[in-house]
């Protein structure tokens, strides 16, 4: 049975929506049925058409949607719905959709607020509903595989987690030039306190977190805004003490010149380390004591059974983005199938922790000193 | 509108028919409505359940679909069919639908034979009807802007150009073994008169031809059975001449032991080289006189229109086989919904000229001499 | 003319002294005619008798052998002394041979503490001799053309500059199992006050400080010891704020698990960025802000004249350390033979910088805050 | 003791002869104390003064030297003769010294006729003397460490081997425009019968012996001149049949344009296989049949003895070409020292096998055909 949804957000010219529905698409686990593309109706019933929508179940708005997909029988009605809006309008839409019975993929950050983030994992948890935070890059299947190494010890003891998200692409003040994307994820009002943290600074955090299972307790932040006349920050250094004294480091830029969209992670244990990067995902580098490596290949050699049961295809025909994606889009889908109240997806505690990370690093930078960091969700 | 579509073979554990089907649904321009997924109807009629198919149009044969979806009013037949079976059956079940007027999208190498492959040519060309040959690997981004910047002469004039197509998989006599993939791919019945070169060379072959627009001339073969028992070879080596007397070498094998999926293409010209491979297909490596080199990367800096019009993310978020594959099957659709004559995808011309070459190679293997290897299809 | 030189520390098993001496030995422009390799006398006369050197300058000290060289004749007494003792050593055995009118070549971190490296700064200075400390990687070909580039305005503005220098050497607790040179470098009293920094960390320093010409202003640092049972630190982050504010990170670890030499450099600016990597030192990689990338190779293409006057070899014929090393040596020979004062390799003031940074990043350590770390070394 | 070595050969402007001079002066394991450096007798004298060497040792041509050297006493004439000049010269220089009792080490190819490879062979069986041919690639630690495995098992049973050298230096006419390298290299006199295969082939071929201990038993040729107005060859392909029907694949190319100095080596086994390229040459792929891979790096893991023996520095300290070149000087100087007949350094029987192997690919490309090419120089 496919998982009948609705989008909120992606109308004409932004990049994600489109890549939540090709995620949706690829397995053939959904069917996009519903959606308020965007604040402008008409571009939303643009984007309606184009989809192929019944153009009764294009909406206006995200409230009028909430509001008549909730009307609708349960056979009908959207059983989940896709929210790819900018960040500041995350909290009531998916309170909108919860408070109808309306399952939620979000797009991170949860929110701009860390009120509205656990005001959103008690209603979640009243609801028992499923909420994820598409924190996408946690679906690489290799990423899966540093997961369960990670936890199977195959590194001794975790020393020192480096984790880097650095882009380029704001490298100039492309919000004075009317792009759209950068726009809001440069007016505080929109983006939230941290503009480089909320956008890629939390996929960083969450995957340390996925990949280690350690929390955050400590931290020392520097937020710098590089590009004059921005409003939020660029660039951002975060100095972690994760659970057991283990050193973190995490750096986050959106100035990095020329850079795409270079994520990495590198995990240095007792007895081994690691090292991933999302610009080349079929490929996981271990690293011995004695300095020699081995290098896994997605869908080669002995990998762990979370590993394979995330791959599509044989070694050597890459898998990318797109795939990772829809793996998290299809551990939901099964989820709402099986009637599952969890899987192998962010949660809204996940989602809750990144905003609590981002204001607690603005707060170390504001203190120019070492914060506590510890935290855990409402309702978790 | 999506393209209604069939498929003829990809039922359970077939990994080609579901790439066909991830690539057809990536982009959300086709609906699976029909198909015969394997000679045992059992199956065939489990694949239609799970795939959600109406029974009715689950067929126990390609022969009942093929006529049963001929009769059907124009509207709600299907308009094309994906032929995804063991090579030694493309012919008859491609004959059966292009004389019902349905569209052809067949895997690769086109048939066993060149009379067989002649045959459907002709066909094609007098019911009018599109045929695509999922020689995939034309579909990445970066071999498209390869070929622009190949044809635009920034290479100078070619000079030579090396492909290789190496894996490991056939380094055991896995056909012995009762793999299905291997069995019917090292039988002469089934495979054709080479496996090497009709599993991996003919990919390499059209992928030359591809970025070059060179056509091979003469050419020099030495194909060789390096695993005991095996019936057919798997390793070959063939020395090309193209037009103009450019000097080509082509080596496909799958006893390359540990090797995945290694086809790497480098051209050589008279003011550059360019260097691509498909393991890392969102790289282009363009080399200069000097011997700096230049990394393009996919959605990234400058490049051709044909490259940027394939490409769905932006640089730094991988794309891999899937979407290349996806290109070619939305390549198709566009000319079916458009009503055009031809795309930017492999035609039954490229595929005949495919089995062309495959039956040259053997003949000058047999002679251990030279042989010509000019050839142009019927009705193209 | 061949440099005569002599050289204290070095003996059995000290593999920077071997270094040395092949760095010296590789363009013809040394004779080692002396030396004082060892506190133990009598290991001492076995590697001069191994390196071929007449008994009687083989000394049991390095104050006598300061006392006897600088006693000969001009014509014939050394005119260079190589120090690749411990750390704690150099101040007393620089001091020697300087006030013996002999040039010194150092090995880094130049001395324990502040006080020793600018009491070597004032002895330098009146002396009127060329002092060159050991940051050999600034010898490589592509790190003098990432000079040029960074300093003709190639990248825009400096924006942000990430260095890493990571080795996984001392994950056990080496030291403890009587190796050498764990031993004296992670002893307080013979290694200083950061084992990690005074190591490497230095290095790094150097390099950055080299390459754009930037001083250290403020820095916030944080150093940690992760082996159990190591009285010194072994990992260290530092923030650093360069001249103009510009953004700068420090990573320094020797527990980074299989890591062998990883010395790495990223410069980020308005109009481009580079990377370079110690252990694939033939390559600089050029990026633009379009994302599209540039390899440079040494000795290929349109390098500068700092590059290509420290190249041996063509390109594709790999230079490695003792190349670069030899760099560093063939400048000073040069120096000394023309009687120049100064030329391309570190000194006495860059050196005493070093110690600075060591001693500033201990500083912020201990207070948990950022700290000015503006500086001048005195006399120069 | 230092070996006392002449050079014959290697005045100003030639590349090569610096490379010896430093290969021999690395490890202190040689003194250069005679030469004719150029056959002019001025520019001879003006290399001998650059060196340093008495005049009287500097000779006007290599048969006064030969002569003069052979007249000094034992304990002061040179004991080898290091021979740098182009192809043609090689034959009648190393008789000369060869006839006056002094080790050779001569530039391969090591000579341009098969008659006078067999002449020095039986010359060097009755002298008794050493003759090394810088194969200098065989010098590579990872290439002995290739050896090693190869040899102990480790890739199970040898089957396919694919060596490729290809270079783009030659993508011009360089030899009309005075460029003296390309000069005597592309006229038959001077260079041979074939110029690729003599200048890279015969790497490559002695590359492919010394690592799997397999020999050519039958060939295919293709040789081709690209540039116009060339006279020898500048690209080629020969196919192999080594011992035991093992397939094998020979590329040479100096007209890939932009390629630097790219060698590279892989061997597929039935249990594994290993890949090494000489632009990277710190790191040994070793490949499995599940497909993951691990990268060996020197001086780190679990290397052979005989790799090890051949590193200096320590793994992430990069060694290259010259550390690689200067260990078959290393092995020549001690086997000189202790009057071993052989040692781990190519031979003249190597050298006389290269120059086999380049007529029989000339001979096969004449005929168009596989040709036998076994073959056992005399006195070996």
């Amino acid at each position: 049975m496919t998982v009948r949804y609705g989008m909120v957000g992606g109308g004409p010219g932004a990049f994600i929506g489109a890549v939540h529905r090709m995620a949706a698409a690829l397995d053939g686990e959904y069917s996009l049925v519903a959606g308020a593309f965007s604040s402008d109706p008409g571009k939303s019933e643009q984007s309606g058409k184009e989809l192929g929508l019944a153009p009764e179940r294009v909406y206006a708005s995200y409230t009028n949607m909430a509001q008549a997909e909730g009307a609708l029988p349960v056979g009908q009605r959207i059983q989940a719905v896709a929210i790819v809006t900018p960040n500041h309008l995350h909290f009531a839409v998916a309170r909108a959709f919860l408070e109808q019975g309306i399952h939620v993929i979000c797009d991170k950050p949860l929110t701009t607020t860390l009120e509205d983030a656990e005001a959103l994992c008690r209603l979640v948890a009243e609801r028992d509903l499923l909420f994820a935070v598409t924190h996408n890059y946690t679906g690489y299947p290799l990423v899966k595989e540093a997961r369960e190494r990670v936890r199977a010890g195959s590194l001794g003891t975790v020393r020192k987690v480096v984790v880097e998200y650095v882009q380029g692409w704001l490298s100039t003040l492309l919000e004075a030039q009317g792009q759209k994307q950068a726009e809001w994820r440069s007016d505080p009002e929109r983006g939230g306190a941290s503009a480089v943290l909320g956008d890629i600074g939390s996929h960083a955090h969450n995957l340390v977190r996925y990949v280690t299972g350690l929390e955050v307790q400590r931290l020392f932040a520097d937020l710098g805004t590089v590009v004059e006349g921005r409003e939020l920050d660029d660039d951002a250094t975060v100095l972690l003490e994760l659970d057991g004294g283990v050193r973190g480091l995490l750096i986050a830029s959106q100035i990095a010149t020329g850079e795409r969209n270079h994520l990495r992670l590198r995990i240095y244990g007792s007895e081994g380390a690691l090292d991933w990067s999302q610009e080349d995902p079929n490929r996981l580098r271990l690293v011995s004591p004695d300095g020699s490596e081995q290098i896994l290949h997605r869908g080669a050699g002995q990998l762990s059974q979370a590993a394979t049961a995330h791959t599509r295809l044989p070694s050597g025909h890459p898998e990318g983005f797109i795939e990772a994606f829809a793996n998290l889009y299809r551990n939901v889908a099964r989820a709402i199938n099986t009637g599952a109240t969890s899987g192998d997806f962010p949660t809204i505690a996940d989602g809750t922790r990144g905003v609590h990370f981002i204001h607690a690093a603005v707060a170390s930078h504001k203190a120019g000193a070492w914060v506590d960091a510890s935290y855990a969700p409402p309702a978790s």
